[in-house]
């Protein structure tokens, strides 16, 4: 087991290494680390790898102007300059924040970006303003459409975070297909199958194939077939794509950019600026008082937390197992997989920073 | 076959009737029969005989001052009066469309309103001045949380209208479930069962019964079961009903109140007023110039209308079936099942309007 601190701490140093600001670097460390400690392991320091790769290949500019590029009084486009989206996606959420504190709500469009971690963490932002906050990103295709046998959209996950008052907040944050990718490379590393309705093989036909990604086959939206609502899935990837990557400038739909781990995913020509996203902030005193609403959340959780659940089970709200997990991990540490342990190791010695392998 | 005028003129006749200015009447016949011209014949003229039903329960003020009553340049709250949501949805959209006009966008959450047809209506006004528009509102009841015994939210849908230069715009328009509860209406007409994956029976079983969500089972949310995503259907319907409902100070969760036609739902104790909306604009030039936008928007659509597809099948862009339904309709006409028929001869009647029956 690994404390956080010790993994930010690390993850700091390697961003530092390779030319990233203190300041940053930090930010960067605190949104990976938090998606180890919320649960979301697919979206941590198992990354951390890709992200140097992204810096080799001369995709991610250590150094970036992140600036506001066209706005309204509640709208606005950033450049993300090529830097880490780790660090982007908290300065759009920053610039949200402000309109929202100015004009009741701000939104902002992200270009020329890449993988910015997990979404809940730059939603979560908005809380401690009492704010409601929004964030979505695109992603390299992975998805078919309903009846495609072409990959046209990223898992593309949406984000919503809603303040409470004595209960803790609402945070939904999930991708907008059946399940994320990272559960594919599970099975993979196991052996097993997928259970259908997760994927689609070459030829459009259901799979359980755990590989079949990667041999022609498609990633399906939420809802997996026509019958059960895939074209709802597909719309709702289609929404966060447009949002993310059209409105900004972005690449979008297939030719969003593939983050530098996924190798089996050759890049497509560029139709605008790196990956796209999309965040935003309304106060929710510019619509009701505040502290009204708020009770009124604690009453909708307390209703939905309250429901009669299925034997051996319980109607969960929405963030309660990631903010469950973090209060554990924040004490007992992060469990790391070897291949994990191995690729820190490996940073470790090309940029001198001492590792300490713990399995 | 009907005639869309007539039927919209009949209906504007029975609005009349009730007390609604002839202003407001032909604003709730157009987006009425917009959901028969679109071929989303449960939420047209099918129920116009349920709202006058809830102007008999007293639950409808034909008379309605619809007004805002708490603002910030890009927020609002509007109360409903208790009028037509069909009336009252559209002055919202007027509402968040002047705000997107002077500050980039405009978000406006909805209390004390009724239900307000299809969606979609609402969204594409915003099209016509370059705006996304977006649409959501809460509903009685029907659905079940992930685990849940207990249905706590309604269908809850979602529209987005989004704008394109030569190609018609993008228009997604669906319910966070499975599906829509109409489908179970028509299957119990003909008696058939239920496909597994859309209702659970009232242990929390997959069940085919078509009766299921009237014998204590409950809607399934998009994504069916836990292992493929219903926690991100239930998830969207939630933030769905927050924003429409909590953010509003209207019903929200298991208090939202019936539709008028839905007999064997009881009405809640309320905790706020009505039905909730949420409805929002935002100029595509809060972003970027609009044409540049309109340009990647016709080369989304592109990519995605040629995407490779299942055999015998073709991947549509949302919103092209109810346009081409649309056309076909506007000039072949609307067919109406029997029972709809029947309760329009009898509207007619009570009102001294004729309505000619042709079966």
């Amino acid at each position: 087991m690994y404390q956080s601190e010790y993994l930010k701490h690390f993850t700091e140093q390697v961003f530092t290494a390779i030319g990233c600001s203190q300041e940053e670097a930090t930010l960067a460390a605190t949104v990976l680390i938090s998606a180890d400690l919320r649960g979301v392991d697919s979206h941590g320091i198992a990354r951390l790898a890709g992200y140097v790769r992204l810096y080799d290949n001369g995709r991610l500019n250590p150094a970036p102007q992140i600036k506001v590029v066209y706005e309204t009084p509640s709208t606005a486009v950033v450049d993300g300059d090529r830097g880490l989206g780790l660090v982007v996606a908290p300065k759009a959420m920053e610039v949200a924040m402000e309109k929202a504190d100015k004009v009741g709500s701000g939104w902002v469009s992200v270009r020329n970006s890449n993988h910015f971690g997990i979404a809940g963490y730059h939603a979560m932002l908005a809380l401690e303003k009492d704010m409601i906050g929004w964030t979505m990103t695109n992603a390299a295709p992975l998805v078919v459409p309903t009846f495609s046998l072409d990959k046209l959209l990223g898992t593309n996950p949406i984000a919503v975070a809603v303040p409470a008052m004595q209960e803790p907040p609402f945070v939904a944050d999930f991708a907008s297909t059946a399940v994320a990718y990272g559960k594919f490379e599970i099975l993979q590393r196991k052996g097993l199958p997928a259970p259908i309705g997760w994927a689609q093989d070459a030829e459009g036909n259901p799979t359980t194939d755990s590989n079949a990604v990667k041999s022609g086959g498609g990633l399906l939206p939420l809802g997996t077939d026509r019958e059960h609502g895939s074209h709802k899935g597909y719309g709702l990837g289609a929404i966060v794509d447009i949002f993310s990557g059209v409105l900004s400038g972005a690449n979008f739909g297939p030719w969003v950019p593939p983050f530098a781990t996924a190798g089996f995913m050759t890049a497509g020509q560029g139709v605008g600026l790196g990956t796209g996203h999309f965040v935003g902030a309304m106060r929710v005193d510019g619509f009701r008082p505040a502290d009204e609403f708020k009770t009124d959340m604690d009453k909708w959780i307390r209703a939905f937390r309250g429901a009669r659940a299925v034997e051996g089970k319980q109607v969960i709200i929405p963030g309660d197992p990631e903010r469950e997990l973090e209060a554990i991990r924040s004490v007992e540490g992060i469990g790391l997989l070897e291949p994990v342990v191995r690729s820190l190791s490996e940073l470790g010695k090309r940029f001198g920073i001492p590792f300490e392998e713990q399995l």
